[in-house]
């Protein structure tokens, strides 16, 4: 290496940098950056959200990456790059109005999807561009990219082939070796090969790092699916994701194999078939009938593909398991098939589906993984093919929870590879032999929230979780015109019991807090702060000592001096 | 059957009626009655507890049956049995006050829990008697109680045969087949064959039925986790249920062979390892240091026991996970064992520890079930096994979810015999050749909420949901001594952004409900629930507007008219 070049690469620096993914599956989304320090041009790969759950984020609508470090430098950012169309990875396009203008790049289908998504946010869908696959490539800035196909259980699946002149990059995306994936690209080892040839770094999916055997192929359940059909006589429904459009078109052509018409049920379901329809990814899908249609033939003839596949309240799958949806009514001798897996913290949802539908007798059958449902990320045999075929410098682990990454930080290492940790906020210098830390960035959530973001450490949400544990008082009291207390105060409280065994919670609040109010100095009365904190403490205390619960309180305190 | 026989018949009829645990696994509570209908003598088979989740019972400490039938027929009731030392079956024991002079029957180390218990919240203890195992048997009424030994993951599990005039059930309680439980009885099919000789009626645990390959016995997994601990250089860790005494054991004895010593982490621990030595349940557990001895040793000599193996967010595991318990901080090269079986429901706690645990680099090592860990309950197989052994006229599955319970009715069916589907509150007739159900009695759920009983349909946990996943405002008007509103409104809003893009939340609503308030004729002033309705309906509008939020409000309006 020679002066100038060694002089380029201490001013030019490539760097990696996860702000979401790396430590949860899910709001993925991952910065490249190149140039010298502190002006470097920006990629985005990626701009997806995480799920809420009730026991960390109650009435939270979606989770997002906390992007202040890039919307602080939007100005550097060269383009948004978007892998495939799964809401983990797309699912925050349009939610930061500081990058409503940057440009989006991604194949047909996912910027079919991401139009879609900004057109209901109010956004514009100039900014996404369509891009061909590799060989194709684009240049922007100092980079050159490709996207490389990758088969995943969603259509146009693909990894991002990376270049600088210091070093490529391949960035997997999701993806799994399906040499039959019945829809979409196939794993191409050799297409893979060439598109990677001197590869410096790997930046590799690690959902599955700890699944040991081999993912079947797509193409293998159609059989099995057929066989359990055509055994059944009542309605057959099958719940999977319905972005998964080749387990929809498997399903579709099993139930027609079994001379059965197919219903799509749920909002997803049937916005996904026209998106594909429309976009060219299906082009030889089997008729559907509406649900009326379907009341109307012999239930061995009916298929119902359904949304809601993790239980989600609102969905077909739940609401056919409450009851009725769109006037069908499953019961005794109809199927009901889990043609999917269920996510870690789903299950209790599911669960209650399960069990909805076997109290009416209803026959189920589920498929963590294995006859009637196949994964869409690479198993632990799976990871290290990749390794070995395309034998990068250096890998670094992606897509994950803290136990994924460094479980394939450990494989890649007995693979013979060097290996980074990179959480997200770790700030990576890719430009050099070794792979290592610059900087920890300050990275995180945010959360959407009916219509407006809070950070997640705002406490707002925190406020909520310890209303739901403790129940809230409002409290009012009154100090009149020559700041004397009123001797009355008002008590409502909200999520308690009414009854104790002493009587009226409210009105034993009420005593309480009057008692301890006629002790209270002039300095006190005067100062909200002060009256506020005696309050607190003293509806805190009745109610611990009556029911064991210290719970959220409100006080309003008016002032009628300023009034009259 | 001569005249006399079948008129007795008809007056004394012979009932079963879950009232906890059969459509869900947990709140065992189960009754027989015996006698004249309306008359009939009852005999109570398990109190205990379910848990609480967030999703639906956020604050929630525990969740019980809802036991008004029993409770207005105390006066009927002969005694309450407990077939083991488990949550779920002891843990409502002492929370019913009206039931706080039955007589419990139990044996010595289920009765020296439910002492525990009951001298915790204040019960009396005597009540508590101790009753050998079949041969001997205990007569209450027109029953013949014997407890019928049976292997579990807690000393002393009994099933009960319950003999009247009229049919002899078993009611197995929770159970496994292990021939070599390492503590507590070894399965005996001999045992159980003479003493379910006609037998008429199993009642029969379901837990397992989907499970299909037989579970191994706890004797086999001290030779792996020998393997596990010798192979280790830091510190072991591993967690279980502290009532899983057999367990407890196994670990520590491979512990000492692995040239350890023994640390036992968690208030649960310790105090059923003191349980377990004060009713010599266990002679010979081999001696334990303190948290502070071990620090002083090498941590290769160093074995934890450590609570929380379900993710309990203050036990002992979780604590480690997050830093520091008792002085002792887990680092690289330690590892952590889950000897153990995660609940469903607690996936999402269990799978944050493993993450804390893994970026501290600490290895965790689980075991759903296979090499360190062994299910409680019988298997599919196992089941089946014992229906042939048997043998009984009918079987009704309990202790299961819906999904359980049916899948043992089908499995009863299967294997030829009679089985009838029995629901909490199903009251069964099994007192004829053919079981039936003769009504539904109102089951359900009770909830223990600090220190006081709520129904769960008293709507005070509605209310604690709602707030969560909305939020609260707390509005207050005053209305003066001439009827007149004041032209100033205080609002406090909690669980909500402060802050929106058109300014100030709280100011927001005050302006938009003081503005809607002048409108109001004086009818609706003078009235304080049209006056709360309009308030509440102006909050909800604009919280809606800014936010797409529908708060939880609470209206607190100030008369003053009284107060002059």
């Amino acid at each position: 290496m020679n002066l100038t070049e060694s002089e380029k690469m201490r001013k030019d620096q490539f760097f990696y940098l996860p702000l979401g993914g790396a430590g949860e599956i899910g709001m993925n989304c991952y910065v490249y950056g190149f140039g010298e320090k502190g002006k470097e041009s920006l990629i985005v790969v990626d701009c997806g959200v995480a799920f809420p759950d009730s026991e960390t984020t109650p009435g939270v609508d979606l989770i997002l990456p906390n992007l202040d470090w890039l919307i602080q430098r939007r100005d550097q950012i060269k383009g948004i790059f978007l892998t495939h169309a799964h809401e983990d990875h797309i699912g925050a396009v349009g939610l930061f109005p500081e990058l409503s203008k940057i440009p989006i790049y991604a194949r047909p289908f996912t910027a079919a999807n991401v139009k879609r998504k900004l057109l209901d946010r109010g956004g514009d869908e100039e900014i996404v561009h369509i891009i061909d696959p590799y060989p194709n490539s684009i240049t922007l800035g100092p980079f050159e990219i490709s996207f490389l196909p990758v088969s995943h259980s969603i259509p146009e699946s693909s990894g991002l082939i990376i270049q600088t002149n210091t070093g490529k990059v391949f960035h997997t995306g999701d993806f799994k070796l399906d040499k039959t994936p019945v829809l979409g690209d196939p794993y191409d080892p050799k297409l893979w090969k060439a598109a990677c040839e001197n590869l410096d770094i790997l930046v590799c999916d690690s959902t599955n790092v700890s699944v040991k055997a081999a993912a079947k192929s797509e193409k293998s359940l159609k059989k099995d699916l057929v066989k359990l059909i055509k055994a059944q006589n009542g309605m057959v429904v099958a719940t999977t994701f319905a972005s998964n459009l080749a387990r929809l078109k498997t399903l579709a052509d099993a139930a027609i194999l079994s001379d059965r018409s197919i219903v799509l049920l749920g909002r997803a379901m049937r916005r996904m078939m026209e998106l594909a329809l429309e976009s060219g990814i299906i082009k030889n899908f089997p008729n559907v009938i509406t649900p009326k249609q379907a009341l109307e033939l012999p239930r061995s003839h009916v298929f119902i593909l359904s949304t809601g596949s993790q239980g989600e309240r609102r969905a077909a799958s739940a609401q056919l398991s409450n009851g009725k949806y769109q006037g069908i009514v499953l019961s005794e001798g109809d199927t009901f098939l889990f043609s999917s897996k269920t996510i870690p913290g789903n299950e209790v949802s599911v669960n209650k589906i399960i069990n909805n539908l076997t109290e009416k007798k209803v026959n189920v059958v589920e498929s963590e993984d294995g006859l009637y449902h196949v994964s869409g990320h690479a198993s632990r045999s799976e990871i290290t093919d990749v390794h070995n075929l395309l034998k990068p410098r250096i890998i670094i682990p992606m897509h994950g929870e803290a136990r994924h990454l460094r479980a394939h930080q450990l494989l890649a290492i007995e693979n013979g590879f060097e290996s980074i940790l990179a959480a997200n906020g770790s700030l990576i210098d890719i430009s050099k032999d070794k792979a290592s830390t610059l900087a920890q960035i300050e990275s995180g959530r945010v959360y959407l929230d009916g219509r407006i973001l809070v950070g997640a450490n705002s406490g707002v949400v925190r406020d909520r979780l310890r209303m739901s544990f403790s129940g809230h008082v409002s409290i009012n009291i009154i100090v009149d015109e020559d700041d004397e207390l009123l001797d009355e105060v008002w008590v409502q409280s909200h999520g308690l019991s009414k009854n104790v065994v002493e009587g009226s919670l409210d009105v034993l609040i009420e005593e309480t807090v009057l008692s301890s109010l006629k002790l209270l100095e002039d300095e006190t009365i005067l100062d909200d702060e002060k009256l506020e904190k005696v309050i607190v403490r003293s509806v805190r205390g009745i109610v611990l000592e009556l029911i064991n619960k210290k719970p959220e309180v409100t006080v309003l305190i008016n002032r009628l001096v300023s009034y009259v």
